[in-house]
């Protein structure tokens, strides 16, 4: 992607709404579930009409600002300023992608975890231990809640960094992630080993030892690597 | 962020048209800057009407997925499958948001440099050269495109890396280090300073040697950290 100065002149009415819209939430302060003004009020305030207001908020909608519950009204999304979001129209991620996400994973998590073991709460820890507590449930057979419990773990460490850009970094890159763990989890003994991982990572958290959740987390995630090498390209790359 | 599994049901009919849009660049294999058919073809095509297919198309135009030259056509963007895109309504990001940006950039990028020491191609190191050529005549006065040049710089080290996600999480996050580039670049001494570091960097790529280009680029990053700090919080959150 390169910068596109052009596209700032091209920039719509209903991008530029997108933007008051944005910086509303920021000057009042506006909560995450925070209601916003009703569309007509919003189209009355902003001297536009209500269709350019409802593509703002669609616009904002799909990257998280806003959350259009529709017959409710319009609230704040749980993250009304992100640096940077996900793809919403993001394809599978192809095998080449996902050992380069792996790499980008080894490169930025135990940065998060480091963080963690000194800015966890004690309330982040106990949620950590709750979404390994339902992983472990359905080791078994429920894969795909398996992988919800262990994406969120993840995920969690790195808001418990307290390093709001990595954690949307770990946010951003949650479908690619989960692409990578259907390929990894789907053996029993890689999803006990994988999940044996996570509780020692939680321990050294507990512990407070960064040392120890680095080691770890970067054992775990060289062998999460491994498992997609292993798995090979036809069940890597299934589009 | 949360998942909002919600959001699916609520896919409008522009989001499902433009993710036939992403899967049709996919499957023909269009490269960056290849025509995309006209919108009134892709609305016969895909049985809908072209207000339909212009909203899609203004949706991934947003993501960097195609490029809209009015007159000319729709063309495949530079990047027409990222995993994750920065924020085109993104705010200036405030103090907190800039000192955690470069704790991030810590973690990242001396990954980056390493990978790069061993993957960049001569025609890369010769861009990287260029860049800091530019970078070099803008030293006196011309900050914009110092900032520019700067900011190529370390982008073009992720690209280089021939990680993908490496590149496209830089990218993502170009806006919000714009503001830090301004912030730190503004006294003639830091950006010498900055810039024989960048020099340096360039120096142990062109020597294929990783080590050094790791230690480098930490103790350069090291030094925007503590710039940010010392530029204190009213030069650091601007709005």
């Amino acid at each position: 992607m390169e910068d596109r100065p052009g596209r700032v002149q091209r920039q719509s009415l209903s991008d530029e709404l997108a933007q008051r819209v944005r910086r509303l939430i920021q000057q009042r302060d506006l909560q995450p579930g925070d209601r916003l003004p009703s569309i007509l009020r919003l189209a009355r305030d902003f001297g536009v009409a209500p269709p350019t207001v409802r593509e703002a908020l669609r616009k904002l909608e799909m990257l998280g600002v806003v959350d259009i519950r529709h017959g409710l009204g319009v609230f704040v999304g749980s993250d009304s300023d992100p640096l940077l979001v996900r793809n919403p129209f993001e394809g599978a991620p192809g095998a080449r992608m996902l050992l380069d996400l792996v790499d980008a994973r080894i490169s930025i998590e135990p940065t998060c975890v480091a963080l963690a073991a000194e800015n966890a709460t004690p309330a982040q820890l106990a949620a950590l231990g709750a979404l390994l507590d339902r992983a472990e449930e359905a080791l078994p057979a429920a894969e795909a809640a398996l992988n919800e419990a262990n994406l969120g773990f993840h995920r969690e460490i790195a808001r418990a960094s307290g390093n709001l850009v990595l954690h949307q970094l770990l946010d951003a890159l949650g479908t690619a992630m989960r692409q990578e763990q259907r390929i990894v989890n789907h053996t029993r003994p890689l999803r006990e080993r994988f999940h044996a991982e996570h509780l020692a990572i939680l321990r050294a958290l507990e512990q407070r030892d960064p040392a120890q959740a680095v080691e770890r987390m970067r054992t775990h995630l060289e062998g999460v690597r491994q498992a997609l090498l292993t798995a090979g390209s036809p069940d890597i790359n299934p589009t």
